[in-house]
């Protein structure tokens, strides 16, 4: 950390924030410039509190060098963490793996219909909510606990895993006993009471990006999960606010490589909500592949116009056929290859 | 709802969307244009998916006229929401509050130290987190319960009202015990689960605006409040993510005469989240109250050189007389008058 | 276009609407709905001034039907523009273009051995800047009309056709003069004085995005060459404007898809400048082809750490032949290929 | 400058840095950490291209100390420019300057007319374009030179001062010659020639922020004016780019005081475009003027209904009157006062 002081700083101020550092038990280092001085902060941990220096008088602002989080960087753990599912599924290492399915369970003719159609494309693994947040109180809001058990009987049934969303404490409880993943979605990327919920049981976590999250806010919230116990975190870009009403979101491609030089973590993408728009979805799936994600989740319903939530975004499963045929190639051009689906109960 | 259809859309396309729509339970208008067709769905009462719709072979776009949120709307109810607080404080009406104290509660001695002085300068409620949200699961994350009773204390001593955040449902119980404002901060605003408990509820709830929340969405989180049965909301604009580094967020002022425009609700300004520079909060909370606010809420700390959170945007209580004495004549201004904090215990 | 009333608008509100559509020359259309009534304006080319209508008493906002460009969009052209070059280059067919080339010119051995690296590896045409737009007036601005020179001797040289930027009326001359494709900067999207001279001249042009334009506002930015007689535009995403520190700009791929669907006009992508950091060109590159882009610009450098600009962003000269050997498999997944280089002087 | 190293950087890749720094001629400081090294560049006057450093093996991040402006810069010159006009109006003083009239210049009739009602409301300086910078090629350009006349002559008969755009190097000239103040547009903030004609020619430039200029870029355009000779410069902050379609733009009014305390020259606001929206144009030069504004410029036409460009935001002319009476006591509040009109011809 870096405490840069105003040109015409006084010698007392900066004694005094030397001071303060010392106090907080680091080694403070003067570096004095042609225009104006500046103090390091030597040995931090990432821990360090800046808001009592950045008050001190004679401070124009504080620098951080060191990164604030710590066990999800790469300089903590060098190599990628693969997270290891049933079945022999693994995200984060040579393979790319396929998440796909409606975005809320209906009924269990859906999700049924949907399970065996994305499968039979080439999905691993299914998707598919019990508990929605709709940002209207009057949209539906999910089946609940019973869509849990409708997802339970599709892994019976097609042998695809479970990755579904989690929205509070008393939730990941439910979520944790049934799905393989548990999602946290990017509204809840900042629920800090979520994050140490879902950091304390022993599931693999998805953990969306926020909607405004810079990276660094990312791996932070990841940083919960690991803090509570929690390694097995796969990162998700989903789209970020964006100024232009011409799509939903702006799809954020650059932060799979970013991400992947920051933090030993997988990442995957989500391009039916990263853009919102069906007839973008395939183009922005093979994009997110060639941008090298360890994976993509995709919305497929087996009758998008009768959707109950995100109908205008979700493919239709000859659609999503045709983009797993286009990523595969794609995977190998990068040295991968796309996970495939094993036979039932495997 | 207006659905757009391509140029050059069928006549089968067209009624397939008539059809829909008549499922749907409205009444379908159709407007030839010189360049494509419009379908109007009439009888709108802000509650209809538009995904079914959007997903339609042939349709263009989906444009919204009405508004998707109801009881929060002017059209709903036309005269301000006043919200009344104990002690005669109120929320809406002529009076501009002002809302104040430190970022969190650290100690007994603290607490008292700055409910004191706020409430010497003319502050009518204290604010204070005793849990807090932080972005790095190393910083301090608040006393707890314990942090409450501390607050209860101050009020007893002052006669100020209490203000503080509830990050979970499980909180909120807690919160709504002692405080008399119930806040619920920007990296909540769309928890769901949180908002519902909180619509539960008995007590006045500040609701902050999300950081990347457009005014339609803080709306509709404040109409799951209403609801859930509780309609003592206020709204709070406390920064929104901007792209120039050179301020922790963007304040974004115009929100007030907007909200106050489309909705009863009152709504407050927050110049200390929505700068994040002590030395820009008297300003920008100057221009809070001539932009209309119904109040103000800053950040006041006896110390702010120590303080274990915030310190660097905590006004010094000197500052915060000095601000109390400048937004009193520009309250007149605008026909209104900054409430006055009564005798202890009134 | 569609003109909202308020709830409770008069009828003597809306006649006045109606009466104004009338005096600009169009037929009004009533709507009635359940909330508000909508008037409808009917045969509108896309040049109606919303405002005189936005201003009538009792109206609440003005809704768009149809586009404000003309000329650009499908809808006047259903078939791809393919802008044709010298030697046979076309832009917005089935090729995939590489553009490469060094940030400024600085020398004639920087400029010409850069255009034998890049040739070598398989770009068509030069990139390389005579006039530079620096946000300091501190950095090199460029050699001006000797960098020009040396890009036609690079030509003459290695058979690559030339694309250089102009930044002003004047400077479009001296472009068109020498190079085969003229650029617009991102900065200068908006400056309607350069659009309007570089729609009179016969040279094609490549628009970039503004940092914080729509695409809408790109489309009308090139709407103006196409008004003024130049049909031989191609657009280009470079990356907007962000709120993460930790890219130089977001890289928006999403508007690939979205361009090729409103507009007949190509559109290629610049990883460079759309990520800013080096090891992101080669990933966000490949994502781009994978979206479907009629073309790549790239910076490369003969010695990145010697450039005069832009020098964090170039490739060395190896990393863009590997770049090329993944895009060309990119590009026959999706039907397309990449464009060979002719043999010099072809 | 800072130059952190990453973690596990060699020796030699250090040496380099240094070696590097040198060749620039600074003083390279080497400054090891706990969990990586930087070198600090001594000596840096804001002129070093940090990209030849940024492309060094063993790099992470360059961290700017320095401002990369200069002579805009407080630390340049610590006093506020006032910049002086004719008739003793003064701008960056005590005063708080009204500027105000019609978006563009459509007849001698309506300038005339609105020049006599924004004088007669306290307007010392007219606005009124008679170029106009358009998103789209059929919308309205301006009269151009007849329009400039036209101010001349409003000038003569209302002894108010002339403010206008100018859109390219060309029409600086022409602008010149009889404006008082020429205003540089918003969507040219980085038109670099256009910069470089206005700071060859003698007259005060009024030059607003880019839609999505960081301040740091407006002072660095700003710097392009006093780095060709021309040091009478008004900033302006007029609306950035934003996410919410509630608004036109996000009006940053917390740029003033950043502004203020980062550079010498002085800024007004712009409330007409900064909110889009006639009705929030009175709250919002109010709350321009509490945050410290060196003065306001509004849009303010004679019969909005009937405007040519803008009408929904300018202001009918006794909405101007208010807003006049309400900024002089907020002004006052804060130890300024609202400059008056002198007598005709003074």
């Amino acid at each position: 950390m870096l405490i840069v002081m105003r040109h015409g700083a006084t010698d007392a101020e900066i004694q005094r924030v030397v001071a303060v550092i010392e106090e907080l038990g680091y080694k403070a280092s003067r570096m004095p410039g042609a225009q104006r001085t500046a103090v390091g902060l030597v040995g931090n941990d990432g821990r360090v509190d800046a808001s009592r220096l950045e008050a001190l008088p004679g401070v124009q602002e504080i620098i951080h060098v060191s990164k604030p989080y710590k066990q999800v960087s790469r300089e903590w753990k060098s190599e990628n963490t693969v997270v290891r599912l049933p079945g022999g599924v693994a995200v984060g290492g040579t393979d790319v793996v396929a998440i796909a399915g409606p975005c809320s369970v209906e009924s269990e003719r859906q999700i049924l219909e949907a399970a065996r159609q994305v499968r039979e494309a080439g999905a691993v693994i299914l998707r598919g909510g019990a508990w929605k947040p709709r940002t209207s109180p009057y949209a539906f809001q999910g089946l609940g606990r019973p869509g849990l058990q409708l997802l339970a009987k599709a892994r019976e049934e097609t042998g695809l895993l479970i990755c579904t969303e989690a929205m509070d404490p008393e939730g990941v409880g439910y979520v944790a006993e049934v799905a393989d993943i548990i999602q946290i979605g990017a509204r809840n990327m900042q629920n800090f009471s979520l994050l140490k919920a879902a950091g304390r049981v022993k599931k693999p976590v998805l953990l969306k990006r926020g909607m405004s999250a810079t990276i660094e806010e990312l791996l932070l919230s990841a940083e919960y999960l690991l803090a509570e116990g929690n390694h097995d975190v796969i990162l998700c870009e989903r789209g970020i606010r964006g100024f232009d009403a011409a799509t939903r979101n702006v799809f954020d491609l650059t932060a799979i490589p970013v991400v992947h030089k920051l933090s030993h973590l997988p990442i995957i993408a989500d391009p039916s909500h990263g853009t919102g728009l069906r007839d973008k979805v395939i183009p922005m799936a093979r994009a997110a592949v060639a941008a090298g994600a360890d994976g993509i989740i995709v919305e497929v319903h087996p009758h998008p116009d009768q959707a109950l939530s995100d109908g205008a975004q979700s493919l239709f499963p000859d659609q999503f056929t045709q983009l797993m045929r286009e990523v595969r190639v794609i995977a190998e051009v990068i040295g991968r290859r796309v996970a495939e689906p094993a036979s039932v109960g495997a």
